[in-house]
Formats: C-alpha cells, sequence, structure tokens
C-alpha cells in the first residue's frame, strides 16, 4: 500500500532551492549554506540535499533505504538534468558529474568523505573527451573518481593507487603528476580497475546509478565510522542526528585558461581589515591550490584577467557578508567564464581581526554590540596582549614544554636566581632555567625576560608567579635536563651553558635556539571601544590579584575595577626583609618574634600605601600571611651558614630549627590562618600596617575601604578568633590616628569545610573570596605540584575533561562553590562573593561565576581583559538582574 | 500587695522529704538524693534545699534575694529546729550547727565551695563545749568554721590562715595539727579573728543569721566564677541553670570512739566483685580521712567495733544499690553511735568492674540488658583489651607523649629498624625509638615491643601503625631528643643508649625509666556475656582493618564480622618482597614493571589465601595499591648504594629516578586509583592475586566473595576505567579456573569530590568505604602529619572540640559522609556502605556511622569489641529498623 511519504530529498539550483539557511537540523550545514546562497540568486551548481532524517531511518532500519528515497534521489537527478541543459547521469555522450559530500547539523570537519566525479565509467570518459576536448583532463578526472570511490566506498587503501602512479613515473624518470601525460593516466585507469577487480573480484562499477548508490551508503556509513564516534564523544554531539547527504553537479576550474578555482576572505582575516582579500589560480582544481605546486595570484589580478567575473565576485561576496552579517570564507569556481559558489562560510580570524571586524560592523550598522562581543572569544584576547614569537619568523625549536604563561621571551640562560640578578644589574637580558622555582627565586624571576622549568604543570610555583608577573613561562619541558651545579641545559644533543641565547614561546611552550625576533603588542582603538562594550553589558565585577604597585598599575590599565588578591607573603622575600623574617621565624618566643615583626612593619606600611595610591579609592583586597614559614628559609648548607652567621646562631641550631619547621605535606600544613593563630602577632603586624597605610592615606584626601583577607579558614572559630584580633588592632590603629574607615574583614573559602559549613563561617564574615586553586586541590586531592606526574595521561584517557587548574571542575568544586555562595548568603544577606585564583581569568569559569551570582571574579593584571569580555559573553548568554 | 510565693525551699528530715529523687532539675543532684534518702527512710540529717529557680532569680534580680525567701528559709530552720530536738542557729546553750553545699543539675566536681560548722560564733562555742565536753573539739570546729568561711564568703586565702597555724606550731615546737591542744586553737580562733579584723576593716559575723545569708549568697555566687563558667562552656551545660543550696544539720564523726566516719562502695570498684568494700576511721571527720594521717580500716572491721551500726549500714547500702539499681559510693557518719548517710551516687568503677556489674545485676534481675549495656562505657574496654603497666606499681615517669596505642611496653632501646630485627632475633626485647617512623621501619615495629616517636601526633604513621598492630606506640614526645646517629635518646637530664631498659605506658603516654612491672588483659567471662548481648541489640556490623593473617585472626577473635580493610601495601615491605616491588617501580617501561609484578603475584596471591582461611568465608575487602611509589624507595645513601648493586643499575640513575618520584605533598600525590590509571599492569596483578587465592580456596569449599576496593577516586571515570580492567581480570581468572564467584568491586570515599559526587560514582560501584582519615585530610585541609604543629593551640583555645583524626568532625567531614550515602543510594539503592579508617573504633563517630545509615563499620582488631558495644549503644538511643 503506498502512502504519500515524507519529503526525503531538497532541490537547489537556477535560483531556487527547497531548503533554507535555517534548515540545518534537517539539511545540515552545507545543505542549507547551498540552498541560501541558491534562493540568494547567488550561482551555485545545481544539485540536492538529501535529508538528516533519511540517514536516521537508514539506521533504524538496518541500513536499508527508506521507501521512497529511490524515486524522490532519481526525481532530483531528473531536475539536476534539466538545470544543467540536459546533461545525464550515466549519458555517454553528455554525461553529468556529480559530487557526493556529506553535511551533519554542526561541521565536523576531516570526519567524512567526499566523492568527486562520481558518473565516470568507460563510456562516459569519452563523452567527457568530446565534450572537453581535453583527454589528459578527463582521463586524469576517471582515475581520480575511481581511486577516491575505492577508498571511501570499496575500501581499497588510498596509498595502493598512489604506488602504481610511483611505478608509472618511475618507469617514465620523471617526478611530477603533471609530467605524466593522457595515455599515462588512460594506463594507469586500466590498471586501477584491475586492482579493484584483484581484490573484490569484480569490476569496478560502471553503473552510474549503482555508483551512486554506492556513494550515498557510503556517506551514511561514514557516520558511524570509529573517528566520527570519537569526535562526537568529545564535542558532546548526540549520535542520533545524522548526516545530510549534498549531490551536487560538478564543476571544472581546470577546463583551460578561462576556467579557474580560488578561495577568498571578505575581510583580511589577519588585521581584521575591510578588503576582499584571497588567492586564485588559472587553470586549476582546488586540490591544486592545496598542492602548492604552483604559487597562486591574489584574488585582486582577477580584475585584470576576468573583470566580468570578478565584478561578480564582489558583488557576490558583499551580498554575502551583509546577508550572514559576518566575514566569510568563500571558495569558488570559474568554468569557462562562469562562475560557481562552492561554499561560505564564517571565517576564521586572528584575535586582532575578529576585534576589528566585530568593532567594524557595529559602526557599519551591520551588527549590535551583543552580537560584536560575542564575534571574539576572551580567549583569543590573550593573544592581543603579550608580545609573540614573530609568526613568520623561521627558528629552531629544540623542545616542547607546557605553554604556562603567555608571551614570549629573548635572553641568556642564567641556573641560579642570584645570577639572574647580578647579569640583570649589569644590563643583560637573561632567561632564568631551573628544574623548578621556589618562592626564593622570586627576585630572579622578577628580572628575568622569561622563566623556563624543567618540572612542574600550569600551575607550579613557575607558572603561577609567571602568570602574575605577566612573564612568559614555559614549565614541564620534560626532554631538558637542568644540572644548577654545572650550570648546563641538556635537551637531547644540544648542550646550552650559562650566557648562551635561547627564546621562549610561552603561548605555545616552545623552546628555540638562539635570539628569535618578536612582535610587539598593539592595543588597537577597537579593542578599547569592544572592553568598553562588555563592560557597559556585564554584572560581573573584575578585579586584578595584584602584589606589588607595579602589578597594580598593570591591573588598572587593564581595566581592574579593584585588587581581588593582594598576597602580602611575596612582599616578604626583597633581600632587605627577608632577613627580619627569618628573624622573626627563628625566633624563640612571642617577643622575639615581635621584635622581628616591628623591622617589616615599615616595609608593609610602605607597601600597602604603593598599593592603595595605584588603584586610587579602588577596594584593595589584603590577604594576610598564607605560606607556611618554611617557605622563607634557606635550605642549602651555604646559605644556612650565612643566615647563622648573619643572625649570630649556631649552624647546628639553625639547622635543626629549619629541620623542625619541615613538613610532610605543607600544602595541609601549618599555614594560613593556622599561623594566625599560633602566633597572633604576625597577623597584628600586618593589620597594624593595612589600617596605618590607609588612615596615613586618608588624611591626604583618598577614600579608601580597606579588605583584609584571612586564608585557609575552615572552622568558624578560627575566623571568629582572628576577625575579634584584627578588629582590635584596627580601631587601635584608627583611634591613634584620629581616623574612622569602614573597613572589611572576610576569608578565603579554599577547603571544602568551608564550603560546607559556610552558613557557619559566613557569621563571622563580611565576604567570601573562592581560592578555587586551593578548593581544587583539596576537593580533588591533587597537589598542584605533583599533578604532573599523572596529569597528561589523565586528559589523555579522557578521565579528565581539562586541567582543573586550569578550567574549574564545575561539577565538583563548582559544586562546593556554589553550596558555599548559598549557605554563606542565607546567614549573611550583605556577603559580598568573588573567586581569586587562577580560574579567575578562564572564560568557562567565569561564565560559572556569573551564574552561580558571584559579585567578581579577580584574575592575573594581564588576564582582566579576557575576564571583563567573558563577563559580558555570559551575561548576554545568561542575563542576570 | 502580697502574693502567694513560689515554694523556694525543700525540707527533709525525720524520714519525710519534701523533694523526691526525680527532682533533679529543681533540687539538683545532691538535694534530690538527699531527699530520696529520707523518704527511703535511711537516717539523713536533717535540712533543706534551695531550688535552683532561686538561683535564677537572685541573677535576674541583680543578685538580691526573691521576695519571701527569707520567711521559707527561717521556716525551714524551724523544721530543723525541730528535728533537731529543739537546737537552735544561734543558740548559745544548744546550738544547731549547718552545713552549706551548692548542688547543680549535674555534678560539677571542685567547682563550687562548701561551708562547714556553720552557726559558731563565740557564745555559741561555749555551748558546743557544755553540751560535748570537748572543749578542743569545740574551738577546733570553730577556727575552721572561720578559716572556710573567710575563704569562700569574705575572699581571705587560705593560706593566711594556714600561716597563723604553722607559727604556733613553730612556738610549740610540734609538727602536726593533732599536737595543738584546745588553748591552742581557741588562741589561734582570737589571731583569726583578729586577721579578719585587720582584712576587713570589721569584725568576723558573729550573728549566725548574718553568716547563714552570707553563705548562702557565696553558693550562689559561686555559680558564676570563672572556674564554673569555664567547666560549663566546656561541657557543654547550661548558664542558665543556677545551683541548689543546702542546709543541712551538723553531725560530727568526731566526737569520741563511738563515732566516725567512712566511705564505701556497694560493690569492688576495681573487680567489680559483689562485696561491700570501704573504709572508716574511728573518731575522725571526713577530712581526716582525705588528709591520709591516719590510716583507715576495711569497712567490714565495723562489725566488731560497732555491730549494730554495721547491721544498719549493710541494710541501707543494700536498700540504696536496689533502689537505684548501680553500685553506690556512699558516704556516711557515725555520731556517738548514730549512723548518718550524708551521700550516695554512682559509683565509679574500673572497666573491668563495669563489665561485671552490669552482667551481674542482669542475672540478679536489677537491671535489663539494654541497661547494662548503657553502663559500660564503650572506650572503657580500651583498658580490658591491652596488658597495663600495674597500676599499684610505683614507677619513675620521665616524660609524657601522647597517649597514641594502648598497652604497655618493656624493653631495651634500640634506635633503627634493623637493629630492632637484629636484636630481637637474637631474643631481646626492644623498644624502638626515633624521631618518626616511615614505611620502612615496618619490620622493625613489627618485632618491637612497642614504640616511642619525638614527633608526629595520633595520627602519625607509627600511631597508626602500631594500634592497627595492637602494639603499644606513645607518639610524639616532644621533651625527648632523639639522636639516630649517636643512639641517644636525651630526656632532660636523663641520657638513655642503646640497650638501655625502658617503659611506654600507650594508654597515658608516659616514658618510664627502667622496667616497670605489667599485667597481663583478661577478658572474663562477664566480658564475652556483654559483647554477645551488644552483637543481638546493634544494626551496624563491625568489621576490622587487617593486612594479614596475624590480625585477621585477632580481629576474628575480636568478634569481627568481616575485613573491612587489608591494605595491600604493607605486604610489600617484606625484605622477600621489597626487591621485586623496587624493581617495579624503577623499571623503564610496562614490560620491565610486568615482569617484576611476576615476581611478586604469588606474594599476593599466598597473603590472601591467608587471609581468606582466617576468615572463613567472612567478607574480606581488599584495598589495591594506595601510597606513592616513592615510599617503597630507599632515601638513604648507604641503602641506595645496597639497592643499585643489587639491581645492576648506576647510582647515580637510582638516585635520578628516586628523585624523579619525590613529590611536594605525597598525600595529594600521585598514589591511590592514580597509580592504577597510570599502570594498570600493578592493579592487574593484585586483582589476579585475589581471584586466584579465591577461586583455589573455593575449590576447597570455602564460599569466598571478595571484595575489590579501588582507593583515592575523585572521578567516575576513574572508577569506570579500573572496574572495567579488575572485572576483565577477575573473569579471566575465574575462567581459567573454572569456578564462577560472586564477588564486588567499590571504592573508597576519601575525597571530598567523591563525596559530593557520589551519585556518578555509585553508578559504578556495589560499595562505599568512607576512608574518614584522608577525607578528613582534605575537608580540613590538614595533614596529619604535620597536624601536630598547631593542633594543640587548637584544642586549647578551644577551635576545635577535639583532635578530628581520632573523633569523626560530624558537621563537616560528616556532611560529606552523608551527603556520599545519600547521592550514592539515590543511584545505585543496593550500594553497601562502611567506614574504614581510625575513625571506625570511636564510640561517638560509630553513633554518628549508625545514625547516618552505614551498614558497618571497619576499624583495628583490638578495637572491635569498642566499636560493637558503641554500635549496641547507637541502637538503644537511636533505634534503626
Amino acid at each position: 500500500m503506498a502512502v504519500a511519504t515524507k519529503k526525503m530529498v531538497y532541490f537547489f539550483g537556477n535560483g531556487h532551492a527547497e531548503g533554507e539557511g535555517d534548515m540545518k537540523v534537517l539539511l545540515g550545514g552545507k545543505g542549507a549554506g547551498l540552498a541560501e546562497m541558491t534562493n540568494l540568486g547567488i550561482p551555485v551548481p545545481p544539485g540536492f540535499t538529501i535529508t538528516t532524517e533519511v540517514c536516521i531511518d537508514f539506521y533504524r532500519s538496518g541500513e536499508k533505504w527508506p521507501e521512497g528515497l529511490e524515486a524522490q534521489v532519481k526525481e532530483g537527478l531528473e531536475r539536476l538534468s534539466v538545470a544543467m541543459g540536459g546533461a545525464r547521469l550515466g549519458d555517454p555522450n553528455n554525461p553529468l558529474l556529480l559530487s557526493v559530500r556529506s553535511g551533519a547539523r554542526v561541521s565536523m570537519p576531516g570526519m567524512m568523505d567526499t566523492i568527486l566525479n562520481l558518473g565516470l565509467n568507460d563510456q562516459t570518459v569519452q563523452g567527457l573527451i568530446q565534450r572537453t576536448n581535453n583527454p589528459r583532463f578527463a582521463w586524469d578526472s576517471y582515475r581520480r573518481f575511481i581511486q577516491m570511490y575505492s577508498d571511501v566506498v570499496l575500501g581499497i587503501e588510498h596509498e595502493e593507487f598512489e604506488k602504481l602512479i610511483d611505478a608509472r613515473k618511475a618507469q617514465k624518470g620523471v617526478k611530477l603528476d603533471i609530467e605524466l601525460d593522457a595515455d599515462d593516466w588512460k594506463s594507469l585507469v586500466d590498471e586501477y580497475k584491475e586492482l579493484v577487480q584483484k581484490r573484490l573480484g569484480r569490476p569496478f562499477p560502471q553503473d552510474a546509478w549503482e555508483q551512486l548508490r554506492g556513494a550515498i551508503d557510503a556517506v551514511f556509513n561514514s557516520w558511524n565510522n570509529p573517528r566520527a564516534i570519537k569526535y562526537r564523544e568529545i564535542n558532546g554531539i548526540p549520535h542520533d542526528w545524522g548526516t545530510a547527504v549534498n549531490v551536487m553537479a560538478m564543476v571544472f576550474g581546470n577546463m583551460g585558461p578561462n576556467s579557474g578555482t580560488g578561495v577568498a576572505f571578505t575581510r583580511d582575516p589577519a588585521t581584521g581589515e575591510k578588503r576582499f582579500f584571497g588567492e586564485y589560480l588559472v587553470n586549476a582544481q582546488g586540490e591544486d591550490v592545496v598542492a602548492g605546486i604552483r604559487t597562486p595570484e591574489p584574488v585582486s589580478r582577477l580584475e585584470q584577467e576576468m573583470p566580468e567575473v570578478y565584478r561578480q565576485l564582489v558583488e557576490i561576496y558583499q551580498k554575502l557578508e551583509h546577508h550572514y552579517k559576518d566575514m566569510q570564507d568563500i571558495e569558488f569556481t570559474v568554468q569557462e567564464g562562469k562562475l560557481y559558489m562552492l561554499q561560505t562560510r564564517n571565517g576564521k580570524r586572528t584575535a586582532q581581526a575578529a576585534v576589528k571586524i566585530a568593532v567594524d560592523m557595529v559602526h557599519e550598522g551591520l551588527i549590535d554590540k551583543k552580537t560584536a562581543l560575542l564575534r571574539v572569544e576572551p580567549k583569543q584576547l590573550d593573544q592581543l596582549l603579550h608580545r609573540m614569537v614573530d609568526p613568520k619568523a623561521k627558528v629552531q625549536v629544540i623542545a616542547k614544554g607546557l605553554p604556562a604563561s603567555p608571551g614570549a621571551a629573548v635572553g641568556r640562560i642564567v641556573f641560579r636566581a642570584d645570577d639572574a640578578e647580578a647579569w640583570a644589574k649589569r644590563g643583560e637580558k637573561v632567561v632564568l632555567v631551573r628544574a623548578e622555582t621556589s618562592p626564593e627565586d622570586i627576585g630572579g624571576m622578577n628580572v628575568a625576560q622569561g622563566i623556563m622549568t624543567s618540572r612542574g604543570g600550569m600551575t607550579s610555583h613557575a607558572a603561577v608567579v609567571a602568570r602574575g608577573m605577566g612573564k612568559c613561562c614555559v614549565a614541564g619541558v620534560g626532554a631538558a635536563l637542568v644540572d644548577e651545579e654545572t650550570k648546563t641545559l641538556k635537551i637531547g644533543e644540544h648542550v646550552l651553558h650559562e650566557g648562551d641565547w635561547i627564546t621562549l614561546n610561552g603561548s605555545t611552550g616552545e623552546v628555540i635556539l638562539g635570539q628569535a625576533p618578536l612582535v610587539e603588542p598593539s592595543l588597537a582603538g577597537e579593542f578599547g571601544e569592544l572592553m568598553q562594550w562588555a563592560d557597559e553589558i556585564r554584572k560581573l565585577g573584575v578585579r586584578a590579584n595584584a602584589d606589588i604597585p607595579r602589578d597594580a598599575r598593570a591591573a588598572a590599565q587593564y581595566g581592574a575595577e579593584g585588587i581581588g588578591l593582594c598576597r602580602t607573603e611575596h612582599m616578604f622575600f626583597a633581600p632587605d626583609r627577608i632577613k627580619a623574617m627569618r628573624e622573626m621565624i627563628l625566633a624563640d618566643d612571642t617577643a622575639g618574634r615581635e621584635q622581628a615583626l616591628a623591622k617589616l612593619l615599615p616595609y608593609q606600611k610602605s607597601d600597602f600605601i604603593g598599593l592603595f595610591r595605584e588603584m586610587k579609592g579602588k577596594p584593595v583586597t589584603i590577604r594576610l600571611l598564607d605560606p607556611p614559614l618554611h617557605e622563607f628559609l634557606p635550605h642549602e648548607e651555604a646559605q644556612l651558614k650565612e643566615l647563622a652567621a648573619e643572625m649570630g646562631v649556631s649552624v647546628q641550631k639553625l639547622r635543626e630549627r629549619v629541620e623542625s619547621l619541615k613538613e610532610f605535606n605543607p600544602m595541609l600544613g601549618h599555614r594560613g590562618c593556622r599561623l594566625g593563630v599560633t602566633y597572633p602577632e604576625i597577623y597584628n603586624m600586618q593589620v597594624r600596617a593595612i589600617f596605618e597605610a590607609a588612615t596615613e592615606l586618608a588624611k591626604e584626601g583618598f577614600i579608601i575601604v580597606p579588605e583584609v583577607m584571612i586564608p585557609v579558614v575552615g572552622i568558624e572559630k578560627e575566623l571568629e578568633l582572628l576577625r575579634k584580633n584584627a578588629i582590635e588592632v584596627a580601631e587601635r590603629v584608627m583611634a591613634e590616628a584620629g581616623v574612622k574607615l569602614e573597613y572589611r574583614i572576610g576569608t578565603m573559602i579554599e577547603l571544602p569545610r568551608a564550603a560546607v559549613l559556610a552558613d557557619q563561617i559566613a557569621r563571622q564574615a563580611d565576604f567570601f573570596s573562592f581560592g578555587t586553586n586551593d578548593l581544587t586541590q583539596t576537593t580533588f586531592g591533587f597537589s598542584r605540584d605533583d599533578v604532573g606526574k599523572f596529569l597528561g595521561v589523565y586528559l589523555q584517557k579522557e578521565i579528565l575533561p581539562a586541567d582543573p587548574f586550569q578550567t574549574l571542575d564545575q561539577e565538583g568544586v563548582g559544586q562546593l562553590i556554589r553550596m558555599g555562595v548559598e549557605k554563606g548568603r542565607s546567614t549573611n544577606p550583605h556577603l559580598k562573593t568573588g573567586i581569586c585564583g587562577e580560574h579567575g581569568g578562564d572564560p568557562a569559569s567565569v561564565e560559572f561565576c556569573h551564574r552561580v551570582g558571584l559579585d567578581y571574579v579577580s584574575c592575573s593584571p594581564y588576564r582582566v581583559p579576557i575576564a571583563r569580555l567573558a563577563a559580558a559573553h555570559a551575561q548576554i548568554k545568561y542575563p542576570r538582574a
């Protein structure tokens, strides 16, 4: 019983398409694009699209064609024949040649195959020769078809055919395909057919309809080939979407001097400049352009060579850009003076181009600001904010590590932080190379152009500090052997010594021999304009992590609205301070500690004055001492001796004290507020310094609201005690100064216990700042300094989708953050919430923070623009009141 | 306007009391007890109780007596006068003397003061002389009263009065109070009064009513003295409960040879034996018994000396025990042949006595089994399960550390694990003394009698391993300097060398010089009976943590229902295995690792066979390799050299490899399932060993359900992958053996991420075992090896109520456990849940596990009885279906 069957085939051609651009679900991306171009009156070779529904049916019914499909495809072929002036599939005199391509709802590049020149056989090849008067072209086309069809449909490897070509070239003593003539290709067609017969035990299909059926089946089957399945799993594409099949008339750019093929962009994809930009080759096929055998001409030359085609092309590209309201990447073919468009899609572009195009298009009235913002990926901005190795330069890459902190560095190798300082003092540019860095190296890192380590991951000390400094870092160069004793760096056969030149590419992780040329970042006017639109839209605040005035200045320049994290410990590593710090640590009692702390107070105070001045009244959150004390002590014998002499104690006593401070797991040790509880005098000094600085500036007219942040809190009573202490000191200092300031005392939420008991802790806090680095460490039980030992395998085996220290683990760590926010607000509705740490500058994590209702994120100064844009994206996608 | 005032004073005397035993809230514990005894017809000196409500009113109204109180107290005095045959407060001829004591709802020992002999003044002392014909007694009583009253009510320090006595003794050239005569006391009364006059500028109050008012006020005030407030805070007693005041007629045991005073227990508080047990002194007051100047007689002697009194006393104690249905601790006084009971309360007892008394009383029909179970504190059982330092022995304690693992050890000091093994081999008993232990010391720990460390806390390696072994350990002896190089142990002025004798008391943390006598534990029949009742009642399963057959045997003996945690890593430290283990770790590739693992397989298999045999079909949960690999490698240079030679690699290469395996935070490093993911061959070998062992025994007729436990899981995909691997191996081994077994694959929940995503993880798990040690570490961010640096201060400042590694942090860590159970069961209703780790043997934590619905707890074999009893308690208090 015949029932009215569903429409399964959508025709396009002769200025009209049955489908439309918004039918991607049914027709796939390519099919919808071809339909859309056809409807716009743009010349597209005619053809038809078999819908994705057919593919789904095909699988449901055990890989059989649904009833009615054959009839609809044949009807499509009829209409195609009409559109092509009577050429018919398999007609020996006027053969119609087809391309068959897949086309899923979303682009799955390289996943499924394409078959060109379908319809050629021993008869139709003759017809092609007659009609083109070009036997070489015809035989070459035929052998290409056999090769491609055999590979995709019949399952005979491409290489087997290539071997036959190689044999023939060897026999003729030539090297290139173009040196083979019509007869060679004709013979090869025979050899190809023999090969197929031998492999399959049956001849290559001569029936054009059989060819087409096989090709369509092959495209359907390719939807479930292993690499396609894998690709969908990785990208979260449902397996039941299916693919469409596009069957199109072939057009040829290699039919003589009035034929050609080209690729173009409607604007410059490198700079964003509004100019038509592309290349073409006369008398060539797309493959030839890719093969790079001939050098293509710039598309503008077409204006002289084929003025009418060029005029058409310009009209078309303008129409397409206007229609799609985005820069297009187009492919075209000219067959004997007639222009055909084969594809149009949104073009890939550099960050700089993305920004310029988006802003220009707003000014041109093409798109609105929100659309413009969404056109720039926040991550791309990273490229704009750092010096780069000149992409055009030829360089010798000798190793690859992790791209730990973007940018580039050229310098002479030094192996010790103090060497770095010494060399820098005499004006040398240096790159600090170490197995790993420790807080003691901070001075050397500060003066180095960049840092390379052989150990440690994306969140190792070197990486974190370098990112904070906006300094290039390549970490975890596994192939490098760093010998700090002999001052040699061994990478494969290369042995580098102190003073040798090296270049680091922190954006790719490459280690380059010698001095590579660099290019400076340029923040063009469009960048600032886009950032301003982002600020108008976003609801999430963006602050920066900055410890010193220089960083604070950078933060302000990059648009930070305050400092979300000032780590006070880095201040203690300066040579003039570390001594007093060590005195404090090694003191026998409270009195001794207080004496040493009194020496540190003026330093801290001046640090804070510097920060407050730079931030000009914007909020500054200062975290009290966080790392365990042993991080400040020397570990090497020589340094121990020096310190002992300086401090007037025996080396033995000093060693014992250093030994007694050692910890098995410093990350989980005597640090953060635990120091504040056991040695209240330390935090008291710091709070005093903050309020002395703030009151002093207040007298100068600054409006300052200091935010004191207490780290590593896990128990309400910790915070209760330390808050009480801090308030006492603050009130005392303000009374002394005769100045009354508003101030806030809050805490880091960086332990799971703090998150699950946030309702208790919020009773003692004016604000929460989620310390997602440590929270990730404790939630996963991952030491970020050690995770490199297995993280690679985890990513490779897809146990983790991403490094959780770079992209927030939303379902695990994120669940604790959400719990922390909700519980915290349940007992303290005025609680301010933010995050600081690496994730504050990661776009996906910023989006999460927006959705979870945080007030702000805080990140490295150099990632502030990224966070601003990401926050705008988040607001556009998930509007918040 | 007069209104009917509330009853504020409750009289007792002459066989009738206005109050009752269950009125503790109103009358306090002591007042209710006195009322109860009175109503039982037991001779109690008459008196009255001022209610706790009065105390609350007193504070509310600014420390004033509520209206009507004075009248009610005076009425009480009237009734008291009648009961005392007409003696009246302040009557010079027939003075009534009173004691005034506090008495809160719950006992607050030593918190508040007592005043005796109230009512004496310059006149009444004469009346007392006349009536007693004993001037020395009268004057001594008077001066005692002045001294006590001045101290408690007037605020003049006790010592000032004592100085006057000392001066007088010096003047007379005598040493003891009893050498002073009536005149001496009389003169001292004068000197006392002068002292009061001088200090206060007013005379000692002579008016007896004023004395009483002052005493009552003082008792009320003592409710809010700092130590009482502190005590309530520590013990969670509300501040608004208030105290009652007990005013009672004085009786005197020091009025001659037919007077006396005593303290007795209705059963033996040391053994629980059912016999009347106590002491008394003829012609003495309670204070004299305490002072220890005269040696008291056993209470049984009273039978000869005062047969009628003894008969009465026996009748009373039997009545009291029968009434209170518990062993009583009673105080009595005989005044001139008349017996008075001054107090009765439930008596304190040893663990052994607690068990025996509880079981005996069930057999006597006094109490039911549930009551009996509740009479024994689970923690007390610890005493019963270990050898102890003889409590009667005189020992020289030279230091105190943490009571890390109970029991006692006597042995000769050795400083290195291999020395311990060498000494033990030649039959010496040794105590291993180290700064801290590491897994390499396991052999030495195993042969030592006990372990002492100078560093590390209750959950340090030494402590955990020792508890697991049921071996005595004193950890963190801060005063000890352990020099492993020179083999000396310095504690204060004591310098001990290798071979010196030492005794450890692991139950108290004491370090004792020389060889102290020990007593063996005896598990009397009552113990077994009580345990059986516990098993009948409890719903929570109790398993043990056991790694080797010997531990498994102990576990079974102590009543474990299975093994909840078998740590496979300890098996690798035996000398014959560590070599293959190190080969495996240092192998360059998978093939090399597999080769070494093949050598380990037979060892593992035989281990498991041993365990399965011991457990006779009870479930055995085997955890796959957990610690980071570097724990198995030698760190000292000499050992490195030896190993390098043994393995035929260069020391340099070996050192590099050891170095490369080092971790900053091993707790958060490359361990647990992360090893299983990166080196699947390790877990595969272990799973093979488990199933080869199980199938072999299955052929012998054992019924074995192996439980494979994968540690440190935080991500569902980790478990998914490793479960798949394990199933593959298990199925292969069973196919090889031709045996089909039921088995379970589950995971530890020991990371916060696993708890919050338990719904995902449960999809891959047959069971969850909460690893509360690590979960506590990660939730708090506390390294248990380093927490000693600040935990003391945290406990002292009451930031934490207890060491969270000993008693589960219910609100934080417990919240994650609850979440884990609920979420886990939401996706897998058949999920089995338990905990393993230190908390499994802690009664409060066991109760939590019961309430949260876990299926079982698992703890050290030696704590299994504690857990069984605690689980019974939990079921009685919080019945579970």
